[in-house]
Protein backbone atom coordinates (compact mmCIF):
# COMPACT_ATOMS: atom_id res chain seq x y z
CA UNK A 1 0.00 0.00 0.00
CA UNK A 2 1.42 3.62 -1.00
CA UNK A 3 0.92 6.34 1.56
CA UNK A 4 1.71 9.44 2.95
CA UNK A 5 3.54 10.10 5.74
CA UNK A 6 0.66 11.16 7.37
CA UNK A 7 -1.27 8.06 6.58
CA UNK A 8 -3.23 8.98 3.80
CA UNK A 9 -3.83 6.58 0.93
CA UNK A 10 -6.01 8.83 -1.53
CA UNK A 11 -6.53 12.46 -1.40
CA UNK A 12 -9.43 14.31 -0.57
CA UNK A 13 -13.09 14.38 -2.68
CA UNK A 14 -12.99 10.50 -3.94
CA UNK A 15 -15.43 10.03 -6.47
CA UNK A 16 -16.34 7.99 -9.59
CA UNK A 17 -14.32 10.14 -11.78
CA UNK A 18 -12.01 11.31 -9.14
CA UNK A 19 -10.32 7.14 -8.35
CA UNK A 20 -7.57 8.69 -6.01
CA UNK A 21 -9.08 11.72 -4.58
CA UNK A 22 -7.17 15.21 -5.37
CA UNK A 23 -3.85 15.20 -6.18
CA UNK A 24 -3.79 11.41 -5.16
CA UNK A 25 -1.76 10.76 -8.33
CA UNK A 26 1.56 11.64 -5.96
CA UNK A 27 1.21 8.35 -4.22
CA UNK A 28 0.91 6.11 -7.35
CA UNK A 29 3.84 7.76 -9.24
CA UNK A 30 5.51 4.95 -8.93
CA UNK A 31 2.58 2.54 -9.77
CA UNK A 32 3.33 0.44 -6.85
CA UNK A 33 -0.45 -0.39 -6.25
CA UNK A 34 -2.02 1.16 -9.62
CA UNK A 35 -4.34 -0.20 -12.00
CA UNK A 36 -2.82 -3.65 -12.78
CA UNK A 37 -0.19 -5.39 -14.47
CA UNK A 38 0.54 -2.70 -17.01
CA UNK A 39 0.72 0.18 -15.01
CA UNK A 40 4.03 -1.52 -13.13
CA UNK A 41 5.75 -2.60 -15.74
CA UNK A 42 7.82 0.85 -16.29
CA UNK A 43 9.01 0.66 -13.04
CA UNK A 44 10.04 -2.74 -13.07
CA UNK A 45 12.17 -2.04 -15.79
CA UNK A 46 14.00 0.55 -13.89
CA UNK A 47 15.23 -2.04 -11.45
CA UNK A 48 16.32 -0.69 -8.18
CA UNK A 49 14.83 -1.43 -4.64
CA UNK A 50 11.69 0.37 -6.12
CA UNK A 51 11.82 -2.30 -9.02
CA UNK A 52 12.58 -5.41 -6.63
CA UNK A 53 9.24 -4.52 -4.22
CA UNK A 54 7.22 -3.93 -7.26
CA UNK A 55 8.94 -7.68 -8.83
CA UNK A 56 7.22 -8.78 -4.91
CA UNK A 57 3.90 -7.28 -5.68
CA UNK A 58 3.07 -9.33 -8.58
CA UNK A 59 5.01 -12.55 -7.87
CA UNK A 60 1.87 -13.04 -5.28
CA UNK A 61 -0.21 -16.03 -5.99
CA UNK A 62 -3.51 -14.53 -5.26
CA UNK A 63 -5.54 -11.30 -5.13
CA UNK A 64 -8.21 -10.21 -2.40
CA UNK A 65 -10.11 -6.76 -3.18
CA UNK A 66 -13.05 -5.03 -2.54
CA UNK A 67 -15.57 -4.40 -5.68
CA UNK A 68 -14.61 -0.73 -4.64
CA UNK A 69 -11.17 -1.63 -5.94
CA UNK A 70 -12.20 -4.04 -8.39
CA UNK A 71 -14.29 -1.87 -10.38
CA UNK A 72 -13.07 1.43 -10.62
CA UNK A 73 -10.41 -0.30 -12.17
CA UNK A 74 -12.60 -2.30 -14.77
CA UNK A 75 -11.82 -5.78 -13.08
CA UNK A 76 -8.09 -5.45 -14.28
CA UNK A 77 -9.46 -6.85 -17.58
CA UNK A 78 -10.27 -10.15 -15.06
CA UNK A 79 -6.62 -10.56 -14.72
CA UNK A 80 -4.50 -8.50 -12.38
CA UNK A 81 -1.22 -10.33 -13.26
CA UNK A 82 -0.39 -13.65 -14.47
CA UNK A 83 -3.73 -15.47 -14.05
CA UNK A 84 -3.40 -15.66 -10.48
CA UNK A 85 -7.25 -16.02 -8.75
CA UNK A 86 -8.92 -13.24 -7.77
CA UNK A 87 -11.33 -13.03 -4.61
CA UNK A 88 -13.72 -10.05 -4.27
CA UNK A 89 -15.36 -9.25 -1.09
CA UNK A 90 -19.05 -8.17 -2.02
CA UNK A 91 -22.26 -8.32 -0.34
CA UNK A 92 -24.08 -8.31 -3.27
CA UNK A 93 -25.55 -12.09 -5.32
CA UNK A 94 -22.65 -12.45 -7.36
CA UNK A 95 -25.29 -13.52 -9.54
CA UNK A 96 -26.28 -10.32 -10.67
CA UNK A 97 -22.55 -9.17 -11.06
CA UNK A 98 -19.91 -9.62 -13.60
CA UNK A 99 -18.67 -13.03 -14.56
CA UNK A 100 -14.30 -13.18 -14.90
CA UNK A 101 -12.52 -16.93 -14.97
CA UNK A 102 -10.52 -16.34 -12.32
CA UNK A 103 -12.95 -13.92 -10.15
CA UNK A 104 -14.86 -15.24 -7.31
CA UNK A 105 -17.02 -13.59 -5.46
CA UNK A 106 -16.79 -13.56 -1.70
CA UNK A 107 -19.08 -12.21 1.03
CA UNK A 108 -16.98 -11.98 4.02
CA UNK A 109 -12.75 -11.30 4.64
CA UNK A 110 -12.51 -14.89 6.89
CA UNK A 111 -13.14 -17.10 3.55
CA UNK A 112 -11.91 -14.51 0.95
CA UNK A 113 -8.77 -14.63 2.81
CA UNK A 114 -8.41 -18.47 3.23
CA UNK A 115 -9.22 -19.67 0.28
CA UNK A 116 -6.73 -16.77 -1.28
CA UNK A 117 -3.63 -18.34 0.80
CA UNK A 118 -4.95 -21.99 -0.22
CA UNK A 119 -4.71 -20.61 -3.71
CA UNK A 120 -1.36 -19.20 -3.38
CA UNK A 121 0.29 -21.90 -2.08
CA UNK A 122 3.56 -21.23 -1.37
CA UNK A 123 3.41 -17.57 -2.18
CA UNK A 124 1.65 -14.57 -0.66
CA UNK A 125 -1.75 -13.08 -1.06
CA UNK A 126 -1.73 -9.22 -2.29
CA UNK A 127 -4.52 -7.48 -0.18
CA UNK A 128 -5.39 -4.79 -2.99
CA UNK A 129 -7.11 -1.51 -1.00
CA UNK A 130 -7.54 0.27 2.32
CA UNK A 131 -10.79 -1.49 3.33
CA UNK A 132 -10.00 -4.75 2.70
CA UNK A 133 -7.35 -4.29 4.41
CA UNK A 134 -8.74 -3.11 7.35
CA UNK A 135 -11.18 -5.85 7.77
CA UNK A 136 -8.45 -8.26 7.50
CA UNK A 137 -6.98 -6.71 10.04
CA UNK A 138 -9.40 -6.92 12.29
CA UNK A 139 -10.53 -10.24 11.40
CA UNK A 140 -7.09 -11.65 12.69
CA UNK A 141 -6.23 -13.21 8.87
CA UNK A 142 -3.76 -9.99 7.79
CA UNK A 143 -0.29 -11.65 8.51
CA UNK A 144 1.76 -8.94 7.12
CA UNK A 145 1.98 -5.20 5.95
CA UNK A 146 3.98 -3.73 3.31
CA UNK A 147 3.51 -0.25 3.22
CA UNK A 148 5.20 2.50 0.72
CA UNK A 149 5.77 5.75 2.59
CA UNK A 150 6.06 8.40 0.11
CA UNK A 151 7.80 11.61 1.29
CA UNK A 152 5.05 13.96 1.13
CA UNK A 153 2.21 15.07 3.79
CA UNK A 154 -0.89 15.33 1.96
CA UNK A 155 -3.40 17.23 5.14
CA UNK A 156 -6.59 15.52 3.78
CA UNK A 157 -8.14 12.80 2.00
CA UNK A 158 -8.68 8.71 2.89
CA UNK A 159 -6.73 7.40 5.52
CA UNK A 160 -5.13 3.68 5.31
CA UNK A 161 -5.52 2.99 9.40
CA UNK A 162 -9.20 4.18 9.89
CA UNK A 163 -11.93 3.28 12.38
CA UNK A 164 -9.72 0.67 13.99
CA UNK A 165 -10.77 -0.73 17.00
CA UNK A 166 -8.79 0.36 20.67
CA UNK A 167 -6.95 -2.21 21.08
CA UNK A 168 -2.78 -2.41 20.13
CA UNK A 169 -1.52 -4.57 17.62
CA UNK A 170 2.22 -5.21 18.31
CA UNK A 171 4.31 -5.48 15.00
CA UNK A 172 7.30 -6.93 13.92
CA UNK A 173 9.45 -5.20 12.15
CA UNK A 174 10.94 -7.43 9.53
CA UNK A 175 12.00 -5.21 6.50
CA UNK A 176 12.99 -1.48 5.63
CA UNK A 177 14.15 -0.74 2.18
CA UNK A 178 15.05 2.97 1.17
CA UNK A 179 13.99 3.25 -2.56
CA UNK A 180 14.34 5.68 -5.14
CA UNK A 181 12.74 8.75 -4.70
CA UNK A 182 12.74 8.84 -1.46
CA UNK A 183 9.98 6.00 -1.46
CA UNK A 184 10.80 3.88 1.93
CA UNK A 185 9.28 0.48 2.53
CA UNK A 186 8.49 -0.65 5.65
CA UNK A 187 7.56 -4.18 5.98
CA UNK A 188 5.66 -5.53 8.98
CA UNK A 189 4.91 -9.18 10.57
CA UNK A 190 1.29 -9.07 12.64
CA UNK A 191 2.42 -10.51 16.16
CA UNK A 192 -0.52 -12.56 17.17
CA UNK B 1 7.82 12.29 17.77
CA UNK B 2 7.26 9.05 18.70
CA UNK B 3 4.31 7.56 16.92
CA UNK B 4 2.89 3.97 15.86
CA UNK B 5 2.85 2.90 12.77
CA UNK B 6 -0.58 4.03 12.10
CA UNK B 7 -0.28 7.65 13.32
CA UNK B 8 -1.16 7.87 16.68
CA UNK B 9 1.27 9.92 19.18
CA UNK B 10 -1.91 9.14 22.40
CA UNK B 11 -4.04 6.87 22.95
CA UNK B 12 -7.48 7.23 23.88
CA UNK B 13 -8.73 8.80 27.04
CA UNK B 14 -6.35 11.66 27.45
CA UNK B 15 -6.40 14.04 30.81
CA UNK B 16 -5.12 14.98 33.31
CA UNK B 17 -5.09 12.45 35.00
CA UNK B 18 -3.65 10.24 31.65
CA UNK B 19 -1.46 12.25 29.40
CA UNK B 20 -0.46 9.55 27.63
CA UNK B 21 -4.14 8.43 26.86
CA UNK B 22 -4.83 4.33 27.59
CA UNK B 23 -2.05 2.36 26.55
CA UNK B 24 0.11 5.72 25.23
CA UNK B 25 3.10 4.51 27.53
CA UNK B 26 3.52 1.91 24.92
CA UNK B 27 5.32 4.80 22.59
CA UNK B 28 7.34 6.36 25.21
CA UNK B 29 9.27 2.86 26.48
CA UNK B 30 12.50 4.38 24.69
CA UNK B 31 11.55 7.88 26.32
CA UNK B 32 11.97 9.15 23.18
CA UNK B 33 9.54 12.14 24.22
CA UNK B 34 9.37 11.82 27.80
CA UNK B 35 9.01 14.32 30.76
CA UNK B 36 12.58 15.35 30.39
CA UNK B 37 15.99 15.07 30.95
CA UNK B 38 15.39 12.63 34.13
CA UNK B 39 13.24 10.17 31.50
CA UNK B 40 16.06 9.51 28.94
CA UNK B 41 19.10 9.30 30.48
CA UNK B 42 18.65 4.94 30.76
CA UNK B 43 18.51 4.97 26.80
CA UNK B 44 21.19 6.67 26.56
CA UNK B 45 23.22 4.99 28.29
CA UNK B 46 22.42 1.78 26.29
CA UNK B 47 24.14 3.36 23.33
CA UNK B 48 23.09 2.24 19.75
CA UNK B 49 20.54 3.88 17.70
CA UNK B 50 18.39 4.81 19.94
CA UNK B 51 20.59 5.92 22.28
CA UNK B 52 22.33 8.04 19.90
CA UNK B 53 18.99 9.43 18.60
CA UNK B 54 18.03 10.46 21.83
CA UNK B 55 21.60 12.25 22.16
CA UNK B 56 20.51 14.35 18.92
CA UNK B 57 16.96 15.14 20.94
CA UNK B 58 19.50 16.18 23.96
CA UNK B 59 21.61 18.34 21.81
CA UNK B 60 19.28 20.65 21.17
CA UNK B 61 19.35 24.21 22.11
CA UNK B 62 16.25 25.41 22.56
CA UNK B 63 12.92 23.74 23.29
CA UNK B 64 9.20 25.11 21.69
CA UNK B 65 6.31 23.30 23.07
CA UNK B 66 2.68 24.16 24.10
CA UNK B 67 1.49 24.54 27.49
CA UNK B 68 -0.25 21.48 27.19
CA UNK B 69 2.81 19.85 26.69
CA UNK B 70 4.46 21.91 29.36
CA UNK B 71 2.16 22.23 32.35
CA UNK B 72 1.41 18.32 32.69
CA UNK B 73 4.90 17.79 32.53
CA UNK B 74 5.27 19.62 35.78
CA UNK B 75 7.48 22.96 33.32
CA UNK B 76 10.43 19.93 33.12
CA UNK B 77 11.36 21.54 36.89
CA UNK B 78 12.10 24.93 34.71
CA UNK B 79 14.83 22.91 32.80
CA UNK B 80 14.44 20.80 29.41
CA UNK B 81 17.83 20.06 29.10
CA UNK B 82 21.26 21.24 29.74
CA UNK B 83 20.12 24.83 30.72
CA UNK B 84 18.75 25.96 27.08
CA UNK B 85 15.86 28.34 26.59
CA UNK B 86 12.30 27.29 26.41
CA UNK B 87 9.55 28.84 24.70
CA UNK B 88 5.67 28.40 25.52
CA UNK B 89 2.69 29.32 23.53
CA UNK B 90 -0.20 30.45 25.19
CA UNK B 91 -2.88 32.73 24.88
CA UNK B 92 -2.72 33.39 28.18
CA UNK B 93 -1.18 36.60 29.89
CA UNK B 94 2.35 35.48 30.65
CA UNK B 95 1.68 37.59 33.96
CA UNK B 96 -0.78 35.10 35.09
CA UNK B 97 1.65 31.88 34.35
CA UNK B 98 4.25 30.21 36.53
CA UNK B 99 7.29 31.74 36.39
CA UNK B 100 10.63 30.51 35.35
CA UNK B 101 14.09 31.87 34.42
CA UNK B 102 14.75 29.65 31.59
CA UNK B 103 10.80 29.96 30.22
CA UNK B 104 9.49 32.73 27.73
CA UNK B 105 5.74 32.88 27.22
CA UNK B 106 4.88 33.81 23.29
CA UNK B 107 1.94 34.03 21.66
CA UNK B 108 2.27 32.97 18.32
CA UNK B 109 3.98 29.89 16.95
CA UNK B 110 6.30 31.94 13.86
CA UNK B 111 7.47 34.25 17.07
CA UNK B 112 8.30 31.10 19.07
CA UNK B 113 10.18 29.48 16.41
CA UNK B 114 12.25 32.68 15.26
CA UNK B 115 13.45 33.46 18.72
CA UNK B 116 14.05 29.69 19.71
CA UNK B 117 16.11 29.33 16.37
CA UNK B 118 18.10 32.67 17.14
CA UNK B 119 18.72 31.60 20.33
CA UNK B 120 19.87 28.33 19.16
CA UNK B 121 21.80 29.34 17.02
CA UNK B 122 24.24 26.47 15.54
CA UNK B 123 22.15 23.54 16.95
CA UNK B 124 18.66 22.85 16.10
CA UNK B 125 15.15 23.45 17.96
CA UNK B 126 13.24 20.70 19.46
CA UNK B 127 9.17 20.98 18.94
CA UNK B 128 7.66 19.16 21.55
CA UNK B 129 4.39 18.05 21.23
CA UNK B 130 1.67 17.54 18.56
CA UNK B 131 0.10 20.62 18.74
CA UNK B 132 2.69 22.98 18.24
CA UNK B 133 4.65 20.67 15.41
CA UNK B 134 1.21 21.06 13.44
CA UNK B 135 1.06 24.38 13.84
CA UNK B 136 4.63 24.94 13.20
CA UNK B 137 3.83 23.31 9.86
CA UNK B 138 1.12 25.16 8.91
CA UNK B 139 2.99 28.67 9.42
CA UNK B 140 5.54 27.08 7.60
CA UNK B 141 8.35 27.26 10.01
CA UNK B 142 8.80 24.16 10.79
CA UNK B 143 12.23 22.58 8.86
CA UNK B 144 12.69 19.20 9.74
CA UNK B 145 10.63 15.71 10.97
CA UNK B 146 12.12 13.36 13.07
CA UNK B 147 9.43 10.52 13.38
CA UNK B 148 10.26 7.61 16.03
CA UNK B 149 7.37 4.51 14.59
CA UNK B 150 7.14 2.48 17.01
CA UNK B 151 5.76 -1.40 15.54
CA UNK B 152 2.50 -1.19 17.37
CA UNK B 153 -1.03 -0.24 15.93
CA UNK B 154 -2.94 1.69 18.46
CA UNK B 155 -6.37 1.61 16.33
CA UNK B 156 -7.89 4.89 18.63
CA UNK B 157 -5.86 7.62 20.05
CA UNK B 158 -4.70 10.92 19.22
CA UNK B 159 -3.07 11.57 15.50
CA UNK B 160 0.37 13.16 15.37
CA UNK B 161 -1.32 14.54 11.73
CA UNK B 162 -4.61 15.63 12.56
CA UNK B 163 -6.58 19.14 11.00
CA UNK B 164 -3.87 19.95 8.35
CA UNK B 165 -5.10 21.91 5.04
CA UNK B 166 -5.71 19.69 2.07
CA UNK B 167 -2.09 20.74 0.50
CA UNK B 168 0.69 18.08 -0.29
CA UNK B 169 3.88 19.37 1.68
CA UNK B 170 6.43 18.16 -0.06
CA UNK B 171 9.78 16.14 1.79
CA UNK B 172 13.34 15.51 1.31
CA UNK B 173 13.87 12.06 3.15
CA UNK B 174 17.23 12.80 4.97
CA UNK B 175 18.08 9.42 7.24
CA UNK B 176 16.03 6.30 8.22
CA UNK B 177 17.97 4.61 10.98
CA UNK B 178 16.73 0.89 12.33
CA UNK B 179 16.36 1.57 15.70
CA UNK B 180 16.52 -1.33 18.41
CA UNK B 181 13.31 -2.95 20.06
CA UNK B 182 11.75 -2.19 16.12
CA UNK B 183 11.96 1.36 16.29
CA UNK B 184 12.55 3.04 13.46
CA UNK B 185 13.73 6.54 13.24
CA UNK B 186 12.69 8.62 9.87
CA UNK B 187 13.80 11.61 9.18
CA UNK B 188 12.87 14.17 6.46
CA UNK B 189 13.38 18.00 5.83
CA UNK B 190 10.26 19.94 4.56
CA UNK B 191 10.74 21.10 1.21
CA UNK B 192 9.45 25.02 0.27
Amino acid sequence: MSMSLDGFIAGPNEGPDNGLGDGGHRLHELAMTGGGADDVEATRRLGGVNGKVLDEFMATGAVVAGRGTFEPAGGWGGDHHDGVPIFILTRHDPADLRQWPLVTYVNDVTTAMTRAKEAAGDKNVLVHGAGTAQLALAAGVLDEIELHVIPVLFGQGRRLFEGLAPEHVELERTRILEGEAGVTHMHYRVQR
